[in-house]
């Protein structure tokens, strides 16, 4: 068990490491090793102190240099959910499980924006994980909801077991072909449901569907930890960066904006501060 | 009358000014040329999100040349009082004086605590400006309450002027002297005050004076600005470091802990972005 656990590996998520470092805590940072791609796809940054301006990839290569002076790297891992276990949590990926009593959040904002429908169709045959749920709709016609190429994995997995996938995919360079795989090269309107996922609605057309998989480079925080307090894609904190759920904190994009670099390392830095108090509390009581 | 005074040359000034500068407000920076002390001073900084275990004099180096960089320059000025004049403020030094439509205060955290007493003194015999108030007490007895060597300049002026000069400096390297100056080696307890100040009090004995001066590095935020609402040495914001005043925001240490370089880069610039909203507004209204 953990002491503490990072979700997300752009500035955020790197203040609250090299913090949890300095101050040696048992943590674990998890993330992609490429970093956040927001930065990487940066031009110019003008407005970060230190570092005077520098294009993304300049700043990606002065955090991955930090990084090993600093001894910190990133357990490559993708968390699709986290669970509350009352006096820990648990963060699943597809493949890995890790429990840690202290979380923070700095998962960034999700690039596609919510669909209509989409927070009352969670866990009503509405995924965000084809790993996870991918076999319940062995043989069935399902949407898949794709927002990255990196995320198009997971649309072959599912293509390999439906009946039928209608992709939506707007972005450039889609790449992914099956002859059960319907591209549609728009962003759909409503996801509609009951007890469970019934159609998704796009262009004016409503596409019957057995469920629903939505595939973003970050998570909507809704979906990620049941519970949170969110504000539409954004989870409500204090300015000790405490989200409503005891020992889970957040920090960056994903808690509103404005979306900078500055805002970011200085959230991630105040994430870890008040997670030291929280363990802190716990090893007393 | 500029859109925006920034007040405080430490990490959450410069960030504020860096993001100014980079939208193109017609602002004016107020404060130290030198930047904040507390940087030069320290030794080695472990968490500072792209400059990989610095010390302060690198990252003060780093920051110069960025604001050489960015075309951004300091303007020295030790601001004293701002005034609240409805629809702008001033912002006034010894000497000087500035109007500005809004004010973001990154003023650091004083570093002598505050006195008991001290806050119910302010404008009835406390001043924490020889220049300004000086004058008043020429031929009379006062304590001064130095915390800085660098401070030291106002006691000679002052020292000039009034019979008798009780001075209170706790650090080392103390070297002021006059005739007329009696040197406690020491940080007083009490302001004592009815419609005016009376005494001060110090290691249990009261010593009557006509008026007490408070010299601090930075000044603390409720005699900066009357109506301004703190905690104890801290100034109350919320997430977007608005103050309790219209057009007032504030970033760094000044608004409470952790004291730390990316909590002030990250409250300079979300201060900076809630400015803009707040002009914005204005020009709208």
């Amino acid at each position: 068990m953990y002491d503490l656990v990072i979700i997300g590996s752009g500035p955020a998520g790197l203040s609250a490491a090299l913090s949890a470092k300095a101050r040696r805590l048992d943590f674990l940072w998890l993330g992609s090793r490429a970093l956040s791609p927001k930065i990487a796809k940066a031009e110019r940054i003008m407005n970060y102190p230190g570092l005077s301006a520098v294009s993304g990839e300049e700043m990606a290569e002065a955090f991955k240099k930090q990084m090993a002076d600093a001894d910190i790297s990133i357990e490559e891992a993708r968390i699709d959910s986290v669970y509350n276990m009352g006096k820990y949590f648990i963060a699943c990926s597809n493949e890995l499980m890790f429990e840690a009593r202290t979380v923070i959040l700095a998962t960034g904002v999700s690039s596609g924006k919510e669909i209509k429908g989409e927070a009352g169709a969670i866990g009503r045959g509405l995924s965000c994980c084809a790993t996870c749920d991918g076999n319940l709709y062995e043989g069935k016609e399902i949407a898949v909801v794709c927002t990255a190429k990196e995320l198009e994995d997971e649309i072959e997995y599912l293509a390999g077991l439906a009946k039928k996938v209608t992709v939506f995919a707007a972005y450039k360079d889609y790449s992914t072909y099956a002859e059960n795989i319907v591209l549609r090269r728009e962003y759909p309107n409503e996801i509609v449901s009951d007890e469970h996922v019934r159609a998704i609605v796009s262009n004016g057309e409503t596409i019957p569907v057995d469920g629903v998989f939505i595939l973003r480079e970050s998570i909507s925080p809704s979906a990620l930890l049941k519970g949170l307090e969110t504000d539409g894609a954004h989870i409500v904190v204090d300015r000790q960066q405490r989200t409503n759920i005891d020992g889970v904190f957040a920090a960056g994009d994903c808690t509103g904006r404005p979306y900078q670099y500055a805002k970011a390392v200085g959230e991630g830095n105040v994430a870890l501060h008040s997670a030291i108090e929280y363990l802190n509390k716990l090893n007393k009581a």
